[in-house]
């Protein structure tokens, strides 16, 4: 990219905070957004995607969640980037979630920075970007926000929820806080809890960026400067993360690039480095610096036994969502025992809920990627869930 | 630590390059030191530590390898933060590594920041620091330096030499590139090659390093700055890979600081983060940022393998050396298919090889903290070999 490209996609991006390409709900100061914080956001605004048709009695309504730095983009190219669409391995014609049959939703998270309210937006009480005066979201905030967004779209029960690593975090959120309106539930390489571990990696990342000069407190927007190399040594990080030893080792080895024997130097010797810088520069093109503290935070807040007393269970009694649990075994980020956690919750609570460990060297990324066995679960799981609800291909 | 006593530490820190409080071995324009990379440094200079006594037919000299961020202060205070010697719990009067018996030796690597040759030393062909100007070095110069330094106290054969992490990787070049010369090697938590996870975590740390506008190409010594902020976030992100996800959760799980529910802050809310902060904050008070690059790097360009056609059992061939390879169960980082590996190799060479697989949740730090099972394998493994080598009490 040059430097001109850069700028351009930058405007671009900078653009999508208030003036999205996607479609926009406002709410007013009639309709203000509780946040679990106690805090008050009036106005806000909320993002989204949607690909095939409602049908008649709206209930083939399939709400995708977005990963930390996902968005509502799942099946169209990326006004930024020009990229496909995230998961248009699973969402499209014939697909599991097929759009030919299902009304796919996907809204960009409150907190985000791709037309849904973040800390890019506009404050309504200075006119300048909100930054840190932004207040922090919580998951259950951004499913707040979500169901907000179903309700203005007249959709009373989802047919299904799904949704991977933070997405699954939401999926989970959505099963809790509105059993009544989630038929099917698709927690995929989540955890009902943040780590230990997983805050500890989210805090370097946003250390990183707040390390960078050009931060400037959080008010880089107003300066006309970005924390580029602070968000991308962030993403650096992260992106080890979310693969795994065995995929780097047979995606990289030890390779050098453009020789046979080490060079001695500090640049990007090895292909590894390579790949790695090259991820944190296309994500700063994209991505908004103080977002990323937003979503790495509200991930780490995320606890869903500790809003019941500490017990998971407690979280979905009574339920009668259809779910079905899907864990990776080289996801070290988000490891198959997360999924066992919410699997035993489940049963302890007398949910339907099926649990799918998928073989695979891919990590934590294996949930975006075409991994046959993925996809063959999600499509008989919501073969089998559309059959249950009674619903037919979409006229 | 006030803003008087950091300065202080710095001076102290910054001292230490060219005139370090330890014994120093200077090697002149006539002793050059001729690098892997083709380079050759002269003059140059080697710190280093011992504890004991050298017996009269000197032939119980135990040389200890230190790790990426040690130093030569194995048993004594260190003389910048004042804390006890990093491997206090292995060295010393009657413990494994014992100074009634043996006579240890520590030397600060090449690359390193305590008075051995690093890039915070001075560069005589400009009587600045090096820099970046310093070629890069890799395990096999720290360990043809060490050699020097053994040369010069009169030592032909070393009793033993052992090290955990980077300082196992120096054991297998000493008993691969002297084998004449090591009658025992213990490699603790080591590899014989820096994986593609781990080469990415190094560039990961470099990143930020190099992030930090205080870096200023390297050049920060000069212009009387340091790439604080930068360093702080690399040691933080590495600082999580020492540990064990088990680890950080039972020391700190998701325990908020000083409150029982979430701050909804950007600050240090979690006790992991207060923990983290802490280990950036402290590490930038007694290691200079440009050797990090230095040794990280070094571990990068680790592969013992590649040195001998690609067949690691090469490097050990004919071998008379007693090895005692050591692993943790909960290290990610140096996992125990990497010491696998080497008895793989050791076995394949026909060399004299034990293999101690510890179980423990203190992932790879664990090779420097209080582990009974460490502690009790060493001893035996050192008393087997001195009774070999018909060793006495040191007179």
């Amino acid at each position: 990219m040059t430097k001109h490209e850069k700028a351009k996609a930058f405007d671009l991006a900078r653009r999508e905070a208030d003036e999205p390409s996607s479609p926009v709900v406002r709410f007013g100061a009639e309709a203000p957004l509780k946040l679990v914080s106690g805090a008050v956001l009036a106005p806000w605004q909320c993002a989204y995607q949607t690909y095939g048709t409602l049908n008649a009695d709206r209930s083939n309504a399939i709400l995708i969640c977005h990963a930390l730095t996902g968005d509502q983009h799942v099946a169209n190219s990326h006004p930024v980037t020009g990229k496909p669409g995230w998961w248009q391995t699973m969402v499209g014609p014939g697909r599991p979630l097929d759009t030919d049959r299902f009304f796919i939703i996907c809204a960009n998270v409150l907190g985000g920075c791709m037309g849904t309210t973040g800390p890019s937006s506009t404050n309504p009480a200075t006119g300048k970007p909100w930054g840190l005066d932004l207040p922090v979201v919580t998951i259950h905030d951004m499913v707040d926000a979500q169901a907000r967004l179903i309700d203005h779209l007249g959709i009373d029960t989802l047919f299904a929820v799904a949704g991977g690593s933070m997405g699954g975090m939401q999926v989970l959120q959505w099963a809790s806080s509105y059993p009544e309106r989630v038929f099917a539930a698709l927690p995929i390489a989540a955890a009902a809890r943040h780590s230990a571990q997983n805050i500890a990696f989210g805090e370097v990342g946003r250390q990183a960026v707040m390390a960078d000069p050009e931060w400037r407190g959080g008010h880089y927007l107003e300066a006309g400067t970005r924390p580029e190399k602070g968000l991308a040594v962030a993403r650096m990080g992260a992106h080890i993360t979310y693969l795994s030893e065995a995929a780097l080792h047979s995606k990289f080895g030890r390779r050098f690039q453009n020789r046979s024997a080490p060079g001695f130097h500090f640049d990007a010797d090895f292909q590894v480095e390579s790949y790695l810088r090259h991820q944190g520069l296309s994500f700063v093109e994209r991505f908004d610096a103080n977002s990323y503290l937003y979503v790495t935070r509200a991930m780490d807040y995320f606890d869903l036994a500790a809003d019941h007393g500490g017990v998971l269970a407690r979280a979905f009694r009574g339920s009668k969502t259809r779910f079905c649990v899907i864990s990776f075994t080289s996801d070290w980020l988000f490891p198959t025992s997360e999924s066992r956690q919410i699997v035993k919750a489940l049963n302890a609570a007398a949910a339907s809920v099926s649990f799918v460990e998928i073989e695979t060297d891919k990590g934590h990324d294996a949930f975006l990627l075409d991994v046959p066995e993925l996809t063959t679960t999600v499509r008989g799981f919501l073969d089998a869930a559309a059959k249950a609800r009674g619903l037919k291909v979409a006229s």
